[in-house]
Parts: C-alpha cells; sequence; structure tokens
C-alpha cells in the first residue's frame, strides 16, 4: 500500500448554517424536534427563515465540519460534496479551500440552491437544525474518485449521507473503494433520527463496512434499544475496530477491542452553541488516529476540539486548533 | 409636529460582512491600512477573498448595524439602503425585518451583487475592512421616502453614503427634510479615512445640519488636524447639540452645550472583535435619547452595546440589548 497523500478524506452534505437564536416556544410551534436535524423542503425552509430571528451564516455540513476541523489540526484533508454554483456554494467551497482542504467537487450549474441548514440555538445552547439539502441530492455515485479514495489514510463518511437518495449510493462506493484500497471507513451515525431512518441499513453496514464509528448516547441508544451504554459499547466494540462515543458534558468513551478510554470533556469560559460538538469531536480523534496517537490521547484532541467549537456561535473552529494543542 | 412612528430612521450602505481572521502579515502583503475602511473593486475583492482564510458571514453595514442595536433595545426603528434581489440582499432584509426593522427599499434586480465587506480581524480583536460597495451606488435620492423621515425622531447618517456619489444626494436629502419636519440629524463621521475623504464637505454639513454627531478620536483628529482633544471637543459642542465621542477602552465622552459626561467602558470577559463597536455605541446613545435620558445613562446604553458586540465576532447583538440592561 503507497503512503497515503491525505490523512482524512471526508464525504458529506455540503451546507451552509444560518445560525439564529430562538425560544423552546419556537421550537414547538414550529413542530420541531429539540437537538435533532429534520428535513424541509423549499417552502418549509422559506418559511422558517421567515420567522427566525436575525442569523449568521457559516459553512456547516457535518463531515465539512470534521474535514475543517482535522485541517484546522493540521492534518492533510479532502471532502467530496456537491454545492450549486450560487454564493453559499462559493462560501462552502472557499472556506474548505482556504484551510487548504482539497474540494475539487463540481459545483452544480443548475438544479437546486446549495444546501442550507437553519439552526435555532435555544438558550441553553442546544442546536436544532432544519436542513434543506438542496444541491446535495445532486451527489452521484460518479462523484466518488477511487483514486481520492485510495489517497486517505481514512474515508469518514456522514450518516447523514442516506437522506439524499443517490447520495447513499455514493456513500456505499466510497466505503467499498476504501476498504478494498485497505484504507479505514470511518463513520458517524449524525443524529438518533438519522439512525431511525435507516436503522438496519447501519446495522448492516457497522459490521460490514465500518472500522471507526463515532456516535453520542442518544444514537446507540438509537441503533440497539433497550441496550444499556455498556452493553450497546459491548456490541460495537465487537463489530468495529475502533468505537468512539460522546457523551456531552461527560465525555466520551473509546474502545479498541478490549483496550478502553475514558476522556473528560473540556473545561469551557461558556457554553454557547452546541452545533457541530461532535463533529469536531471526530476531527480530533481522526486526526490523532492518523498520527498513531493512543486512544486516550485522541480523545483529547475530541475533547479539547469540541470544547472550542461550543464557546461560540457556529460550527468550525474560530481559532486554529494546532495552535490550541 | 405629530408624534413620531419611529424612534430611529437609518440611512446608509447595505452591507453583508465577512469576517475571517488574518495575521499582520496578511494585511501588510495586500496594503491594507489596519483599522480602516478601504473601499475595493469586484476584482478586488475576489482577489482579497481568495487569499483570506474562513469566514462567517453575517449582516453589517454601519447604520444598519446601529438600527439592529436600536431594535435590540425596543426602539421602533426603519432602515434606508439598496440590496441586490440575490442572497445576500435576503439575508441583509430578513436580518433587519426580523428584528422588527421597518426595511422597505426595494431590492435592485439587476446590476452590481449586494455589498460585502471582506473583514479581517487580527489577534488584537482589531478589524479591517474592504468594502465593495456593489448594489449600495444604486441608492438615489428617490428612495428617501419624506414621509418616512418625517415619522422619525431621529434621522440617522453614515459618513460612508458620501462614497457612492447618488448615495450622498440622498444622504443630502434625508438631512434636509428632517430639518424641515423638525425633526434631529444625526451623523456618525464613520471613519478617519472617510474624514479626509469628504473633509470640508463634513465640516460644513456639520455646522449646517447635525444635530447629533458621533465620532471617534481619529475622527475628530482628521477633522480638526492639531486639535487637542478638549479643543476639538469645545469645537463641536459649539456646533451641534449634543456630541459623543468614542475613546475605545477609555470610555466615551458626551457634550451638550456646557453639559459634559464622561462614561467608562464596560468591562468584558474577552475581546473577540471590534467590529461594530462604534455603530453600536450610537444604538445605544440613540436609544436613550429618544427616551429622554440623561447624557450619562445614554452614553452608559451605548457602552453596554458596544461591550456586548466586541465579545464575539460580527457587528450585531447576539442577544437582545433590552434584556442586558
Amino acid at each position: 500500500m503507497t503512503q497515503a497523500t491525505y490523512d482524512v478524506l471526508g464525504v458529506g452534505n455540503a451546507i451552509v448554517d444560518i445560525l439564529a437564536q430562538a425560544d423552546e416556544a419556537f421550537l414547538d410551534k414550529h413542530g420541531m424536534a429539540k437537538g435533532g436535524m429534520t428535513l424541509v423542503d423549499e417552502d418549509q425552509a422559506h418559511a422558517i427563515y421567515a420567522a427566525m430571528g436575525a442569523g449568521v451564516e457559516a459553512s456547516g455540513g457535518s463531515a465539512g465540519n470534521t474535514i475543517a476541523g482535522v485541517a484546522s489540526f493540521g492534518g492533510k484533508a479532502a471532502f467530496i460534496g456537491r454545492v450549486k454554483d450560487d454564493e453559499f456554494g462559493k462560501i462552502f467551497a472557499h472556506d474548505l479551500r482556504s484551510l487548504g482542504v482539497a474540494f475539487d467537487t463540481p459545483a452544480a450549474k443548475d438544479g437546486p440552491a446549495t444546501a442550507r441548514c437553519l439552526v435555532l440555538v435555544t438558550s441553553d445552547a442546544q442546536r436544532t437544525m432544519n436542513t434543506h439539502l438542496g444541491a446535495c441530492v445532486e451527489l452521484t455515485e460518479e462523484d466518488i474518485d477511487p483514486a481520492l479514495v485510495a489517497a486517505a489514510q481514512i474515508t469518514y463518511l456522514e450518516g447523514y449521507l442516506f437522506d439524499p437518495p443517490r447520495a447513499k449510493e455514493a456513500f456505499r462506493k466510497a466505503a467499498r473503494l476504501a476498504r478494498e484500497a485497505g484504507r479505514k471507513v470511518a463513520l458517524t451515525l449524525s443524529d438518533s433520527f438519522c439512525v431511525h431512518r435507516y436503522h438496519d441499513e447501519f446495522l448492516e453496514l457497522i459490521s460490514d463496512h465500518v472500522d471507526i464509528l463515532f456516535a453520542n448516547e442518544a444514537e446507540i441508544e438509537a441503533l440497539y434499544p433497550g441496550a444499556s451504554l455498556a452493553e450497546a459499547a459491548a456490541q460495537l466494540a465487537a463489530q468495529v475496530e475502533i468505537a468512539a462515543i460522546t457523551r456531552s458534558e461527560k465525555g466520551s468513551l473509546l474502545l479498541r477491542g478490549s483496550e478502553r478510554a475514558e476522556v473528560a470533556a473540556q473545561p469551557i469560559a461558556k457554553l454557547v452553541d452546541t452545533t457541530g460538538a461532535g463533529d469536531l469531536y471526530a476531527a480530533g480523534v481522526l486526526f490523532g488516529l492518523t498520527r498513531g496517537k493512543e486512544l486516550a490521547e485522541c480523545g483529547r484532541l475530541g475533547s479539547i476540539a469540541a470544547a472550542e467549537v461550543i464557546s461560540h456561535y457556529g460550527a468550525r473552529p474560530e481559532v486554529s486548533l494546532a495552535g490550541l494543542v
């Protein structure tokens, strides 16, 4: 196997976030499941935007955030995802490329606009997301370049890719190619509602194709209903090489076979917005793994990155993570 | 004179900010005057954007920020400014309207894109701005609705409006109409480079049309070269009804005839980004004046608003200013 050109290749929905504060009554009125990600169509997105408060726009997307984090740590990273050739698409591409990320998926010339996620942040810093997938539905198998997958130590896939039907095929192709090339496949379950939507497929995928799995407690619970955390962790550890389970302020648990690392959350001055916490945690762990770090150190890097991103609005680091470490 | 429908009407360049961190070397390489606002054409804007780091987008514009602040304090506000009917234009309009601001200037259907300001934030939290005026050049006298000006207690004008030639005429018309309607005219000098560009016109304007003037020390120095702060303050106090001079961490000085209020800056936990500091100070002072507050209390409201906005990225408050007070 040749030396990898990239540490991590991310494949995900290419999204620009619009973040605004909201109160619980707003979530209730619009029937939003707090803490979750709901898919909305264009009309719903317009209606929610018209009703929500003044916002801030920032590149997002789960795997996109993780890849930005890997690059901010100093890792060599690439990304595959579909934007349209519009203002938001230019922003998304700029924000990755400016970090040195290779991002060459061609922007769609027509069709739906670049995806946007309307993120409502409540006073408890929890984020509730409404995603209009827009141009993401145009991502297909054709966009998965075998040479690029083979050139990355780890191919990182977001569960959310199962939502746009053709992107799911792109996802499967990327996972298969990475395995064939002798590389690692990492997956984030993304969201408990997403796990419910694709429960059986996710279970199968995990046992057949995934080396490194990221999940939070709600996602684990959705995957193995009724199992205790210890039981679910044991099941996961038997199926993947490395499992990283995030537990919000309780830190995280990393498992590799019989090896086990419990990592504390990093203290923060002020919790502002949890958007991107899991994505940035994954960035730290993945970067650590590509550098051959011990599990506990990988978890610590994840905690540092997550702590940075929840201290301000938006899902990407405001400061160099390499500088923080 | 009838009861005013609005507390403050702002007239200004309608701009979306793209904020990113940069180091001093970046400013030097691109020949940027640190702390200033430089006008750039479309090609320059593209070149700077391509070179700058990952950003965050947020509605801006000096008077736009002030008006957002007035609304956040609970004031009734309106805004006149020109966007294009594009993604950034929709963002700018949404962010004002979601605060209850009346913003009815029609978006341009064609011509240049909505204005953007590329804001480079250095590690000392200073901001250096590069503005592509875009659709702002389409603001004309026609956009100044006499009934709207007459309906506002205070018409607030930004000095930056002198840059787009036809907007300058709109500025003059708004000032004239406000005076004719027996209302107050407020002006911010905006930027010391802007004062240099329009020095004589600004001096004339101040003596003939301005009731309330906002300026920082650099702008005062540009207006009255060689004068001490005390001398300049005395000159201003003789020409306008109220002068508010901001002095960064040294607080501010408010003058009304022989009355004088020195106001301390509000302590902040962490200085992140000074973008919008002066704009939000003006919001607090203007809101206080419309509520008949004492000068010192007006200054205190200004300091609270400025402190909020410099504690995070972006030029508009993240929390309700009414809630803070």
